[in-house]
């Protein structure tokens, strides 16, 4: 049903399915800076209410035109979050679908454009590059882990918490079909002294990668801080790195990867309304960040 | 106040009452594909705080461009939201009043073409015709049973539960001043053994009709099956018939009639910007269904 | 970072903060009226829900784009609403900040038009005009007062309970840097025996200032009553009455203000999306008023 060759004149409508008591101001600004013409929003979704609001969204306009609906998931909780995108598929009846962006707190289009930095740092390919993943647990932190070890890298998460670093390695590893470490942040220096690319996308204001201890990393190539709240994750990344050449290591910060984040964010919207049968998560926000 | 010839130019409001947690999209869909510029939706709507919505919309905007905002009420449940349509009319002012469609579930939109079906079926007329609306308690079934009967036809309304059917039969009668009947579906066979239309409103999935009961049926013209998930409510009725001759009988299923409530719904919305003093229930509705 | 040279295709969006469970419809009309392209309705917004808010606002168009998005924060509790404007102005980030109207329930545009009705019957100058406003502990009168005694007026408010109206006029007195006296309702007459303006702003359907104690009152220009609802709350004026003359005495009814307010609050929604460092309160909304 993708690319129907009829009208072309429906209003662009985007459902903003939202978990919270608040629906998201951000990704409505930004849905509509993407050219939604009408947005309808929703707070405190749950999987059980989405069933009623997928089927008004799927069983309202012709096939020809079904693509200028569109979901847009999102909210604070990226695993309940989840729960929604799941039931939203299970509501969709045959050819009665529409394209769906699953964004909760912008984990996956920030950790594609993450990904997007890495590879660049790298040259281009991040095949059997060493990546640390520091705050590796979190919904950005895991996406991370997720998409470069589906791009060939070696990676390994990072957590307070070993066991539950553990637990998020093995659910990523069977998940992507490769082998994902995990490691306790108190034993860090050991645990990344081999790393070409490291990653923090731990909790605002910790400093996760202090200077002493990336001095010792010889193989080190690449630094991406995600937290733009002071102090910063990485000590030595500015905010506002982007491609910065630090003693021979390029840098990114959360500003230069948020800009890249905001146009995957905007052709992930636009492309919603191309066809009425895509589901863009983490996986394809990176490829629509590497076509960008 | 009706009609006023100035000022053109502001833009089209529709004010979405919602009695469920999540206001509808499918209403809201509509309502975009009708032309609404800004639609102001609203969920868990009461006669209490109806109110204040009211006159938030009819305190705003000068008499001439009172026609340009209007009031769409709507929601799982009929009885419900007849509550709050009740409050709508009661906040209006004089000539402080919008226009307002009243559809619940697509109540009044989904009966309307129902009985233009059956209209079609029967030539043009319904005066004199026996009708048997199968779930004829429920929101959509009661609205067929006092629209025919508001066309002269001879109706009778079935219901699992005897009492419930009399209630809803002596309901309708004083309100269309017209005696309607009731039976229980047990009874099915010799209860509607003389009727020319049978219009099945129950519940999804449950067959109404059998073809062993349809078979004695010796004065049937129409068959009118509102259900659209299998099993369908009358045996032998696709749900995308419209207009379909199945051994001389004329049949429309639930797809086949959803076309013609979508017409009705968005005419319906239409209708509500061109003057200000308009409460279009399931009599306007069907009013606006046979000029389309 | 006013008034950027670049962009001005951005649509305008306006995110609407409402207090109250539903979000204000009138205040939504007038925004849509005011030229708002999109619309961002909130409900029972609270001080610590808007942060979040405030952050999607101010954290998603560039620097340039930044005055194309502004917040509106409304609802029928004045005290509760500035809670919100304060957490709302604390969410700002150095220039990361949008323009907000303040107007809970109209009481600084409706308290601005009728300190340009008092203006306008003073001659064009409220310098040492002695003002009474009845029911002066309310949103709106305790903004009249607070905006006359800012022009330079001998300003007294008065209520039913006395030691709210002093408790008033001590915190206006603050605020405003220049004494306000303070007079219980049951000692109305000899409160207001020299009052040159009287602002009734009372609950709805109550008299506040009968014709025998008007006709005592020898320096008597001005009476703005601020009640649309019979009994209206000076006895004598008509709720459309505009600078109409009554036996010397120019009188100003609720609705011949709320024209003035409609215009005073467009112009201000306008003044929003100039530039993205307004915050418009009662003084901003008057200066508004007075540039029309």
């Amino acid at each position: 049903m993708s690319q129907p060759t009829t009208s072309q004149a429906k209003p662009k409508i985007l459902v903003q399915l939202d978990i919270d008591p608040q629906p998201s101001v951000f990704d409505g600004v930004v849905a509509v800076d993407a050219g939604v013409d009408h947005l309808f929003r929703h707070a405190s979704v749950t999987p059980e209410s989405a069933r009623d609001l997928v089927h008004g969204a799927i069983f309202t306009r012709g096939a020809a035109d079904l693509r200028a609906t569109a979901i847009f998931i999102g909210g604070s909780d990226a695993n309940r979050a989840e729960a929604v995108l799941k039931a939203v598929k299970k509501s969709f009846f045959g050819p009665f679908r529409v394209s769906v962006l699953f964004d909760p707190n912008g984990a996956n289009t920030t950790a594609a454009a993450a990904v997007l930095a890495a590879l660049e740092g790298l040259g281009g390919s991040a095949e059997g590059a060493k990546v640390a993943v520091l705050g590796g647990t979190g919904p950005v932190g895991s996406r991370v882990a997720r998409l470069l070890a589906g791009l060939g890298a070696e990676v390994t998460v990072g957590s307070r918490d070993l066991t539950k670093a553990q637990a998020t390695a093995t659910d990523l590893s069977e998940r992507v079909g490769r082998t994902i470490g995990a490691f306790a942040m108190s034993d860090l220096a050991d645990s990344i002294k081999d790393a070409s690319v490291v990653v923090a996308a731990g909790a605002a204001g910790v400093v996760l990668a202090p200077r002493s201890v990336l001095a010792g990393l010889s193989h080190l190539k690449v630094l991406i801080d995600l937290n733009a709240v002071p102090p910063l994750g990485i000590e030595g990344v500015e905010a506002t790195d982007r491609h910065a050449n630090h003693g021979g290591v390029l840098c990114w910060g959360a500003l230069g990867v948020g800009g890249t984040k905001m146009k995957i964010h905007k052709a992930a919207l636009r492309a919603l309304f191309e066809k009425n049968d895509q589901v863009i998560d983490a996986e394809e926000a990176l490829a629509i960040g590497r076509a960008l």
